[in-house]
């Protein structure tokens, strides 16, 4: 029975969000060829996980049976994110870029999971999972772009994802969502509209070639 | 009567943070040649903001006017510290690198004070606030080094501090921080050592320096 890991982080809810409306397609997608699959959903907009504190962090580094109290606590909150990820057979990320970037709950849940010697180093943990992020962001970042040099949301995932926890990342890239909204952004509604669409046929297209590929 | 505005962010404290002793030695340093100078001191490890959420976001974006209670409550938070910064004479941050990009808890701040109208866009109203970042790193990120690809903290700082809020930017940069505990980089404890020497000097004579420029 697979299990499919479900992340959002968008402060705006239904419609108002595409990456959670195109995260939803994804997941319907996946799951009608899984009716009797498992879908973790965690909603860190709804629900954070805690910012990464001195105990949680140093537990990490602790044997188990050195544990403080405090240390022990804060790192069963780890442990419960990272067991979610090793135990999903795919993971699906709402990653809406904020003022260039990850929203900072996105980075509370990274900072909990990230941990040298079993999610990342040698071997880590989940090697392999593939992992979708949807990555919409209100103008273009692509290369060749006059915002090239401003996206650090694909490029800080390849570092953190792909190349440390060594998930296999693939992305859905809606752009220009602010176009509709934005005066000054008229011209770009058709190039947003074409993001848009392309988007949602990638949401459906992916998850059918996930759900092949794992078998 | 200057005011420097002193953020820190890493979750380790006293003698432990590289980032806290560096920042305390500048502001020290600022101190002297200012005895009668504010300090506000924001600790975001200890006493984190809020992530920013819906009602907060999407308050920015609506006139004062037509803002909901819960709108109203949200946005006079992140007033709260717009002003803090908009006030500042110089601002100081301690920015620790944590896989690889800043802390959750800098990146849950720059979401509230980033409002486009306001602190980004035209004119931003702490353009030309001379901002120091302590951005400490357990490795060396450096160009040409084999992790260069791997910094989100000082590239990522100068899209926000500088080309966005258009800060007056400059780093103090102590790196191979994890060199003297890590026995992988034993090779590279004489280069820390030199790195964190550095790092002290440079702490005393930017805050020197920049106390000359202040006037």
């Amino acid at each position: 029975m697979a299990t499919l890991l479900h992340i959002d982080s968008s402060v705006l809810s239904g419609e108002a969000s595409l990456s959670r409306s195109l995260a939803n397609t994804f997941r319907e997608a996946w799951r009608e060829q899984h009716p009797d699959g498992t879908v973790i959903h965690r909603d860190l907009a709804v629900d954070p996980v805690p910012h990464i504190t001195a105990a949680a962090w140093t537990a990490g580094h602790a044997p188990a049976s050195g544990r403080t109290p405090d240390q022990a606590a804060a790192f069963a909150t780890r442990l419960e994110l990272i067991e979610e990820l090793e135990r999903a057979d795919a993971v699906l990320i709402g990653a809406p870029m904020h003022n260039y970037s990850i929203p900072s709950t996105l980075k509370a849940w990274l900072d909990n999971v990230f941990l040298p010697g079993r999610t990342t180093g040698e071997a880590p943990s989940a090697k392999g999972t593939p992992a979708v992020v949807v990555a919409s962001r209100g103008g273009s970042y692509a290369p060749g772009t006059p915002r090239e040099g401003f996206e650090f949301v694909q490029n800080y995932l390849r570092a953190v994802l792909r190349d440390s926890l060594c998930l296999d990342l693939d992305f859905i890239v809606p752009e220009l969502t602010l176009a509709p909204r934005n005066p000054g952004m008229s011209d770009l509604v058709p190039l947003y509209e074409a993001s848009r669409v392309r988007a949602f046929e990638d949401a459906k297209t992916k998850a059918k070639a996930l759900v092949e590929r794992l078998g």
